[in-house]
């Protein structure tokens, strides 16, 4: 294990934590972090160099009625950032936990970095239910989009009435079925994406990744299952008993498992994170994620791959049940009779899981003290060829750097792993990771602060290498 | 490791394999074991003193067929005894897989051991098939009592058709529903114990211990689960469309896991071996089984208990589905409607699982070579009680001596493992395993031959310690 000379790191204000919600702002050069009662600016360059905080906390009554509800006034009642997404060409919409009382605002950052402007706007808070949740253990995902904001949350103060909501903009709020577990089982939300489906951006498309309790079945017990969920951009909610809910909401398993001899697959079922690769066909990227084990007795991390293609040819077919007369779910559901409508909206999860490229993972980590727990990619131009080489964080506060290598072909990978580094002080888990192509740096966020280092460090190897590494 | 000083072995016959199918005679002071085309008799004093042993080959036409069919002349076409069982006072029933063509045929004993008798009765050759599997792989279990044979075994050539029947005795062969994924599902038998429900005979009840395919789950993919299931014995079968079928069969799935801190359970779904401790009251001995994982990469084995009161009350209770009118299903269906009948015939499969004793294994291995294979247990009376201690084979020719000790009550344990020994010159999975209390020795059995050693060794401990060991 390599001690990185490179590596900087800002330790964590005194009275924050949770430096989880990560904003990369490349044209301002600008890593913004939503944190403990505050959101931090930092130089992309530098993450020590012109730091820039606001202090966002949730007000004492709400942090009182926080604590007679019940709840951990030293963890649970301050105003944990979870929202932070670009709004217009001058605001970022920022939201946060606000003590079990979710709170929304708008960040001025003016057009330009020159401007130096950071400040939140005083005259519009917002509620920030349906937004970002309450408990700020919840796992939750946003995403604005052309003044729309997608998220993946529960909106309300017990945490049972988890939802697909989109918000703000000039319609009225859509979201998933209340209160109905085959939509929705206890789900926790890792992203959302905007994937375009051809050149026509009515057709884009809303990929939310998230995992979720299984349907007993008579082999589970209580079990956990990865999910990939689309909806329509353009969906605008039904007619009669679908006003105002999702039509075009579906769902199938994501599976990242490894074949047994004896057909009998050992599964990774708790998705932890993804990463979408861009590729030159923006309708097509490859989407890396990363699982774990569910068992506490048998520990294991695996990354897999999916495309675009494969998931596509999921939706494609049948929901599970089966819906006589149809053989195909259209893509926009508006002029469907109310009887298919009312069958769709009861069997939202297609039958047929989404199978990783290859048919297993690219990267399996057993007998190992530490577990993934995040994931960015990085294309590297090499001589031979163009590389991904991935960035994986651990709960131990460690980064792997692993390229994979076709043997044979591509259904036969070698994985290579470059370096292991430790990139906190202490071990803990690493819980946001974004990466700027355009510095070359690796950004990193734990409850302890953030850390920075080069995507590549080929200097430490001498001079002689360095033209030629990987590192 | 130790390397034991006073194991006696006997290393396998040239020409056979699969000394797997153990007959214990205490009375007659020999161990019957059945293996490929032979049968051999052993003195329990030390196995390798006046061994007796009979050819029982499969006929050179019958060898043909079976190569003809596209088996493996080697290891498929060899008569591979399955079934060694006590008929009467003087004679045992025996059954082969024949080639793939089961036989069976009666050994004749004598009553007592002076008479010195050992030979298979040239008169009375039967068709095996439902007695023995055809084909050796197949995992299958048999019980002869009052005359009549229990066999857990599939019935057909191309090893599709499982069932349990009942057969020889006076009556018409009774066995499962042909071809009903729902009564058994691919089932590999483990094990068949009759055991009593009340002080007369005619509640008395057969319990089987297999594993077999789980039904397709939205979670599931192909998966293993554990099953115990029950016939009563005095069925004398249905009417109508259940001529000559089972009309008490149920089965549970019998639960081995341990608890996870997030709810979720780590499953050990392969039941390898069962060993019944009898207790004082013979209708309550304790169970103590065998699992193994299913997967490839997190490899484990354990051990659970399980008490009779916990089976009995599953069996109380409603099976899968449910049946309007009927809180409970009576011990004996004979006189109850065709559509109770056939509802129930329809689901044997009962909703709860069976849970382990304390709610969990009391022996788990993981992160080693080996895997659990086989189980017997020894009650020991100790200066400070009773102690059980199990002898545990492996799939390297090993043997752990194992004792749990309560550590503050019964549902904490303290595993320790007292030796670990290796009972074959060459690594090779223990498949059989029997100990003789009388004589105080344990007999192991696998493709390599046999071994015998005693259960306990405290001499090798020196003189001092040898009176207080457990060893």
């Amino acid at each position: 294990m390599l001690e990185s000379s490179n590596l900087v790191t800002f330790t964590g204000l005194a009275n924050s934590s949770g430096y989880d919600t990560f904003l990369m702002d490349e044209e301002r050069g600008r890593l913004l972090v939503g944190a403990e009662d505050h959101v931090l600016s930092f130089d992309l360059v530098n993450i020590n160099r012109d730091v820039k905080q606001i202090a966002w906390p949730a007000t004492p009554s709400k942090r009182d009625e926080c604590k007679w509800a019940g709840k951990d006034l030293r963890k649970d009642c301050s105003n944990f950032v979870r929202v932070l997404q670009p709004y217009n060409q001058t605001h970022i919409y920022i939201c946060g936990t606000g003590a079990f009382h979710p709170i929304c605002a708008y960040l001025e950052m003016g057009k330009r970095a020159e401007e130096n402007i950071f400040r939140l706007d005083p005259n519009y808070f917002e509620n920030g239910r349906g937004k970002s949740p309450y408990d700020p253990k919840m796992q939750s995902s946003s995403l604005l989009i052309d003044g729309e904001l997608y998220s993946g949350t529960s909106a309300d103060f017990m945490g049972r009435d988890f939802a697909i909501y989109r918000t703000l903009g000039s319609q009225h709020p859509i979201r998933t079925e209340q209160h109905d577990s085959r939509w929705l089982n206890e789900p926790r939300f890792l992203g959302i994406h905007l994937i375009p489906e051809s050149d026509n951006p009515e057709d884009d498309k809303i990929f939310l990744f998230f995992k979720e309790n299984a349907m007993d079945g008579e082999h589970s017990g209580k079990a956990t299952i990865s999910r990939i969920g689309q909806l329509c951009k353009n969906d605008m909610g039904g007619h009669r008993s679908l006003v105002n809910k999702w039509t075009t909401f579906l769902k199938a398993r994501l599976t990242c498992s490894v074949p047994g001899l004896n057909g009998i697959d050992t599964h990774f079922d708790e998705l932890q994170d993804v990463f979408l690769m861009s590729a030159k066909d923006p309708k097509n990227p490859v989407i890396y994620a990363v699982f774990t084990t569910s068992s506490n007795i048998f520990r294991g991390s695996a990354i897999c791959m999916y495309s675009m293609a494969d998931i596509r040819r999921g939706w494609a077919k049948l929901p599970m049940g089966s819906l006589p007369e149809q053989s195909a779910i259209p893509p926009s559901w508006h002029n469907l009779p109310d009887d298919v409508i009312t069958f769709a909206r009861l069997h939202p999860a297609m039958y047929n899981p989404v199978q990783p490229m290859g048919g297993k993972p690219i990267v399996v980590r057993t007998n190992v003290e530490y577990q993934f727990t995040q994931l960015v990619v990085d294309r590297v131009e090499a001589e031979d060829g163009q590389y991904d080489v991935m960035f994986i964080g651990t709960d131990l506060g460690t980064v792997l750097k692993v390229v994979t290598i076709p043997r044979e072909s591509w259904h036969d990978l070698e994985e290579v792993v470059l370096e292991e580094m430790t990139v906190f002080r202490e071990p803990t888990p690493i819980t946001a990771m974004e990466l700027s192509t355009k510095q070359q740096q690796l950004y990193l966020g734990s409850d302890l602060g953030i850390s920075q280092m080069p995507l590549h460090r080929c200097e430490v190897y001498g001079k002689a290498c360095a033209e030629c590494c990987l590192a």
